[in-house]
């Protein structure tokens, strides 16, 4: 019998996302759609795209059928949303998935810095459940996603710059606040909401860099990259940017070559590190990598290098951000939770062109 | 056992649509792929994001491998490639699917025209193989494609087109010589050789209509339109466009209500016509359909409609010509020759946004 | 000494085409900006590239400055704004250019009939100012721009498909009730303001018609058709669609031939309708035009053809939204009324690629 | 009487940029038109923007109306083409702006370790020209440009991070060997001949690093830094990127500060470095600048901060790069040799959107 999935925020692009592969997945079914606005309706109403695929009808969140038991529940919601309900999720049997920061951090402090920096209440609603959750990007080999009851999926900015920089930071490759992550995401990023910076005609023929005054996805990376470096504090230089493209994030990692650190040693260390690792993948410079080939799949690709004339350690990684930047990872991570093979339903290749 | 599928032309963008197709396939798998040019190497370096899904390598079409028998053979080749080597093929025991003309017509005058228009020779090199082919749109319901040795995939154009306007033709919904279709394609239906029109900047912000001096499709679409409507001419006035995406094509398709038609008739008939045809959907003016919504679906999406102000039946035809345009139907059709269901391979939507 | 001109929803789309246009212009200065929304601030900080060419603060409304006596005053605002404070305006003196519906149509029944279709209260505010309106689309030679008072700046879709539709509805060329319309626009022509069908994601690599149960252009297209005709009604089929593009419209216009037209009638009589009219161009089907070719000019340019092999006039239409289908047409039809020549300020080529 | 110039390579992009320029400048004309194809058309023939504008035909290198003394003479073309001929123009009087790298550099040597870089044959064919030339970048006031006969027109790339490091390198505002420049450029860049990578369909929905292993505008950048800074020597770790775009460059600058550079200091420098100079405007990280600001502007904006938290600085510049980054250029150097204003017929802000 297949496990039920319950979503809630089924409306928005994460929803649709992780609803698509749901679809394929042989474990799992889509038992019930959550969303605060346009419920009522078929979600194919809402995504045609889904006719005859997934025609169930969307229902506000108090809908006496969304409090059943369910085998899992993703919460595809803004920040601080999650926290005031997985507690109901967990003690009906459910193990939880939150696409927000309020699982990103099991420590109540940094969640607190995190939320400060966004401008977002900085006490967490639930901090009995910090120490049952834990940060859902399985590559890190960071914390135990298969036994927790609470996933934070992280941030897909936060993906592309921790799978460019972990084996930097756990071999210490590069000197301390050297750290440069100059990231390009495509638009989906910012989600299904209308925006004046991402109208179509503000956007296309137009790159562009922003909130240079702080990210809060900093705080995330900063935090991960000091746990693999067994530091207590790694500091970043960000700048996200934005390309005239739907999906894809490129981020190009820099960082300064510890002193002795060979181009050889590099690559050696980038391999070993996502050794059987099934999303990851390294490349050579000489390779022509784009974000186009992980368009539609949960892989990054890891261009690997050192410029030894400068002795600059230079990584260039490229996800599409609504897989393994959101949709695909919380997959993954569900298959750990559940006890799937971790490649279970996000087995194949995206679609090129 | 699985079935063993031959690609000729793996290196295009037909030949990569069916080999993700193919590598989702439950009962056929990859067993030879054929190109001119880039051979020797594996296809996961032409394409990268097939990596570690396919990594055959590419064989010359005179590489002894690639003489062996199999049960399919694809030709995802230029016009007068398939005639010369099918009869090889079909004598190792393969079926044959053709993506050009080569096989779209039954009859070597139909043939000779449609050659002649684009400038090709007129004479057929395999007509005694004409008889054992079908064309392969099995929506309309005109062929034999099951029981047939060869089927000629159709063009994209005429996919949109023929779906768009066959049960206007069937049933004379409107007057002679009135059809219109007015399409507008994204740029990958041009192929992956690069060229001045197709060259990003020159394609970027950028839309224009072409080869208005006469167009091949038009003979596949009017030799089809006038088989449904039993007569022996159908002309259609078409006007191909290209609009700065990479796929995707709405066919707008037109034609003078005759006498005595009602809006009503005109829904009912769309929708008699294309019951059960599992890739066909049909949609009421106010649902807002565009060609996202079957991006990387074999679907195509059909608002019926007829204005009644003007007299005038507006049709307006959605599909992906990579898909349901190209490899999705080329699938559909080996399935239907093969003898696994129809939607085999094809079960799953696309990826929104 | 410069006339004054005042623009009133200057920060729109509309408003900032027009700043930039009269930057450029010898004879006019902006004395001006006003706008609902963003008041206080420079232009330049709504729109960067204005950046020390225009840094004049936008102004509410109501603000005394703007309250002057100014020698044209543009209202780049939606329906049933200018029809508000038209008469106070030329009271003081001003000419007046509308960009909105309010001044189309020199009749209050033309006028109620298309508030209707749109949803708007159909009873003209300001009926005494009608008499005193011109239709600006100079091309059509109907209306004598340069005496008017008022001036109704012409649609944008209504632009492309009357020039492509004026010499045929002229001369009879085409049988009554047989005209077609599929036009294809640009983003940009949905102004500004963030929506959910126009945020970059839905928008790019997908192509819709919209709007298919009733459009309010075809109200004004149908009645200047039915002017230059010298009928009473003449009726068009219309299908707006979208396109992932910012700027252009390309319109395929359609009708069949009456009896006896031929090819060489249609261009000969396309030829001479638009004999020195210095903005539109004659092409033949061979030379390859797209609406790039027009992007940032205030051109039309017009493939004429006619398929006798299926008796159908077949005109391209192409333009680019903002400027002839927005404020090129307004500063052209400025000239005229201030007495300037009529291509000062648009004499240059756009940019291309 | 207007001077007379001569565009050879008139058919590429930056040939028809210059075109379009020449024909808004008071005090040049347009004289005559050279290329290697395509000769023996109307330049609106191959650009059909340009109809009426500019019809002259395009002749070959060899044609005797190309032997006539000209006032200006501007090689777009590859490397090594320029320094061929550049000697004759000189001698019947011309000045001489050549687009490519072969007077780039007024030293064999750097111009043997650039031709090196880029598999070129490493002998200037002109070495007596090259105290005659000039490096054409203005702002950073290293070179006479108004008395040289011949400038080096700089590269795209080249002009934009200049522009982002110059003041950092005059005034050792950062650590030697630090300087990053993460550099995203729209299609443009790579001109007008179709290629594999830049095929539509390749390019859309995708962001690529490419020429990793070494990339020529790498030499033309640190030579300028380094006669900015006083050094023989000034290495940065450049990474070119392309984004589906036509035009635009964004390139991320960092370095890490020197010791005691604050966060004002470094303003200051920025501010103070570019006074006067009409083409460079700086702006505050709150300000939201893309590059579609500067879209068909010869401006570079520049978005100057230093981030405290870790010490870096951060210069985001935006230029067209086919404007600042090419034919502007050239034009700007133009008005320098002849005498003419610096901003003579690039006095006017690009259109938006």
């Amino acid at each position: 019998m297949k496990k039920r999935a319950k979503i809630v925020g089924a409306g928005g692009y994460g929803g649709v996302g992780l609803t698509e592969l749901l679809l394929q997945h042989p474990g799992v079914e889509i038992a019930c759609l959550v969303a605060k606005d346009e419920t009522g309706r078929p979600i194919s109403d809402i995504y045609p795209h889904l006719k005859g695929w997934c025609d169930q009808v969307v229902l506000p969140p108090d809908a006496p059928e969304a409090s059943q038991p369910f085998d899992v529940v993703f919460f595809s919601t803004p920040d601080r949303v999650g926290m005031r309900t997985a507690a109901e999720e967990l003690a009906r049997g459910a193990r939880v998935i939150d696409y927000s920061g309020d699982f990103r951090f099991n420590n109540p402090a940094h969640y607190a810095d995190y939320a400060g920096r966004i401008g977002l209440d900085t006490t967490h609603l639930a901090p009995e459940l910090l120490p049952l959750s834990a940060y859902g990007l399985p590559e890190l080999g960071l914390d135990d996603i298969a036994s927790a009851k609470i996933v934070g999926n992280p941030g897909c900015f936060a993906v592309s710059v921790l799978l460019g920089l972990a084996p930097a930071a756990r071999h210490a490759l590069i000197e301390e606040g050297s750290a440069i992550a100059d990231c390009k995401t495509g638009v989906s990023g910012a989600g299904k909401k209308p925006n004046a910076s991402f109208h179509f005609p503000a956007r296309h023929e137009n790159v562009n860099a922003y909130r240079l005054t702080g990210h809060q996805h900093v705080r995330e990376i900063e935090t991960r990259l000091a746990a693999l470096a067994g530091m207590d504090d790694y500091r970043i230089t960000f700048t996200p940017q934005v390309v005239p493209a739907t999906r894809g994030i490129l981020s190009c990692c820099y960082g300064r070559l510890a002193p002795g650190v060979t181009r050889e040693q590099v690559i050696e260390a980038y391999t070993e590190f996502f050794r059987d690792r099934p999303f990851v993948k390294i490349f050579d410079i000489s390779q022509p990598i784009g974000t186009a080939h992980v368009r539609g799949s949960n892989r990054c690709y890891l261009t690997v290098d050192a410029d030894t004339r400068t002795g600059m350690l230079r990584v260039i990684s490229h996800i599409d951000n609504l897989m393994k930047g959101q949709a695909g990872s919380a997959l993954q991570n569900m298959n750990l939770m559940l006890g799937f093979p971790e490649t279970m339903g996000l087995d194949r290749p995206g679609q090129y062109p």
